[in-house]
């Protein structure tokens, strides 16, 4: 029996393509999922064993389901172009790793976790999100900058003048930056506050002016993600709008640049035929 | 004597479109909202049975002018094919039960309450932000779904790391997703994350990262209702503007065609009389 | 001597218009501002008693103040007829009723503080920022109708079950909702669910419900007023817009007509021309 | 040997311009946060003396960096005409000024803190943000004011009604507005409110009142900006889009104008000819 790759690769793309297989994979996905959560609560050790079986079946379920893939694709090269199917390898492949000890027992189930992302890479609406939540990080990234030296300059004074104060909240610039972004979410920040205004009377104005400059930068960034947005939306109705207005504005421009021309010819014969006349 | 059943339905709908009998029946509607009210105010026992009497007064009247409208209408059928008729029958059917021992006495009382949603089904305004609120579901169903993936994930990291460290906030996946949505909230969420860097001091990242990622999708969404509530009044407008410009620009190019085709047929002419000109 | 009462009025109107005349008025307004703050603070009887002086001062002007204006506007009728007078003689009389005995002056005092609202009838930009926010009521009307049914609901239900776990949250239906607006606002919410989960282990579904119904019509109502104002604003430009390129599309409307009935003529003279031209 | 003033500037006019110089600020200005970072850490005195060290390095540097723009810039008027330059010149200065004494050392580290703000200055996109930061400040100008307004009124009643039960949070006007400001950011509101209600069982009106005031005038400060960079943007594109149709039917409306006027003059020439025809 001579074996037929190509005939191999033609029934794994028509299951790849099947419909039906795609809904089976989607529900390993959350039937993972469910396995996963199943593990946080307390279970007696018999059912933990079968939940154990069931997670060594999924976790060859989707090996084989990549490996299926990968034959389709044809080549490794071009399974590897494509930054999903990476982003499923890594996943599937990190979750082979045997981790029995129970210390890093604790890491093989954390890397089970991440098996429920594959729901994003196999619905495509949530790969279209995903996409455009990466293509708007470049839109903040000065803005991000700025809140950056911004969270940093008020964590140095801030560990400067308070860390006699409270330890735990002003040690040093790191955990003063955790005090700031804690003060920015108004989580007890008066309390905060109170603590140090015992020491500073004045020390409200430090509190004050960086939470106005955080929510002055963090309004401006969603405003301009929200103009991204939209000015994006905007050129896509126009293109599609091709058909509209702009289009028969510029064929009205064209004919009446033709008439001008036949009307300009006219002009030059009729009044040739004018001069003309008394002498006919 | 005879029984008329048409001119009894006629009778009725007179008695549904009679604005006088709607603003009555709305009356009805806020006095059985203010009984429900009353009752959750410590009175006297003889206060309390007038009370129930009113209470059965208002059940009747309901139940009346259901049946109004049922024979109005003609046939069950028509009656039941409106999704608010519907509405309505079940919440005056479920408000008749009899539930007079204290055990169901509490249900029975619950059941009353949801009367006062007849007041979205009878006021038109109402009933169109219902349907507005209904029809911008479907929109954020894929960024709910990424929402879900994003805590369940975090969930299961959370319960598996921390459910030492505290049995009432990360015992299992489901604890775990409240707590994360405490953490969301920013509800006293920096005493959830001290509590967690006492042992593991990198935990911030965990409670940082899951803040940022959260607040990002939920930013989207907001965009995402903005636009499409933007977009669908854009289309009513453009709707709306039928006799503006584009329809005069599409008369204009229908007119330079004309002229066009006008002056075409005249240069022909001129040309032949001009070229016969010396030679007349 | 004559009185003559026109010329009067005349000196006042110029007063009235007199641009130094109005910056010493929101002057003494908030003279009169700073001398309420200033009471808050523990003062000297001494001081105590000069600063009430001035008080009598500022309230003798803002007297002399609007008869000036009464008198400058020529009739009561007329000076009544535009709200902003009304409201500055409501709240310039209110501060003259002599409240001096201690148990009153409590109300004196509040009712001197209402004259800071004094600087928003008198500078215009305030005037208009107050003018658009009366115009946003009417938009939010009925959204926030169905919040209020919406918070009704959930306090009747509330105060049906939980009265019996906390009094203080939950005793009747008006306590209920201020705990409900508290849990909206996000305040410590957690605590009160963690004190109803205790005996009801489910009631968590009531407070996300609850929060999620309330942020979406929130979400809603936000929408529906940024929409208004935008709508607000292209109308506008569009009316200012008259000169550009619709009005120019317009006159190329009429123009192409013209051109259009002069071509006609001129094919219809040619044509007969050119039938003519043999037999020339 | 003649010194050469023009070729110098010439010479760090290129230096300037350079950008790998450029590129070496940056990293001197990222090297210096990290200094002023690193000393808020426990660090043994040998290191700290070494730290100390780089500090004057770093100063050091700024110095000759600013001397060398200077010179470039040709005259000292027209360096300090730029904003920027004043900007760097203070912060470079102010770190100069020898603060050695451990009473106004703190003031001398904290003069340091703002060199990181050189970033912003050296960095394009950043200055450009915090342009359109300042620029958008005029527009919130008033409802600032308005806002200021609502929360002095709101106060005065506050530290009137209330010094007596709570002097930490009430006792005068100062004190009251930092309370209520604690308030509008929702923290720890309900306790403010349940004390003062332990007194005035109705002072939840003052509380919710204040709230809803103060979200509103928010609201509408929030739509002023984002509307007024939207305006922005669109005036920007129209002008960009100054190729795009309203061009085209400028031209359009120009050259119907034409066509028109020598149409006219056909018409008049074809009914001479025509008039003369019979007479051929």
């Amino acid at each position: 029996m001579k074996f037929d790759a190509s005939a191999l690769q033609r029934k794994f793309i028509a299951l790849r393509e099947n419909k039906l297989f795609e809904t089976f994979v989607i529900f390993v996905i959350i039937f993972s999922a469910l396995l996963i959560g199943a593990k946080t609560y307390a279970i007696p050790s018999g059912t933990l064993a079968f939940l154990n079986i069931l997670d060594w079946a999924v976790t060859l379920f989707f090996l084989v389901e990549i490996l299926v893939r990968m034959v389709a694709e044809g080549s490794l090269r071009a399974f590897f172009r494509k930054g999903w199917n990476v982003f499923d390898f890594i996943i599937v492949v990190a979750s082979l790793i045997p981790v029995e000890d129970s210390e890093a027992a604790l890491l093989g189930r954390l890397l089970r976790v991440f098996r429920v992302l594959r729901l994003i890479s196999i619905i495509p609406e949530l790969r279209v999100l995903l996409n455009a939540f990466v293509h708007a990080i470049p839109r903040m990234g000065y803005v991000s900058l700025l809140m950056f030296v911004i969270f940093y300059i008020y964590a140095a004074m801030g560990s400067m003048f308070f860390h006699q104060i409270n330890e735990t909240l002003w040690s040093n610039i790191t955990i003063s930056m955790l005090t700031l972004f804690r003060v920015a979410t108004f989580e007890d920040w008066t309390d905060v506050m109170y603590e140090t205004m015992a020491v500073y009377p004045f020390s409200w104005a430090y509190y004050l002016s960086f939470i106005f400059i955080v929510a002055f930068i963090f309004l401006n960034m969603m405003i301009g993600i929200v103009l991204e947005t939209l000015q994006r939306e905007h050129d896509a109705y126009d293109k599609e709008q091709g058909e509209g207005v702009a289009v028969e504005v510029d064929s009205i421009e064209q004919r009446t640049r033709e008439i001008d021309a036949r009307v300009q010819r006219i002009e030059t014969m009729v009044e040739a035929l004018h001069r003309r006349g008394p002498s006919a």
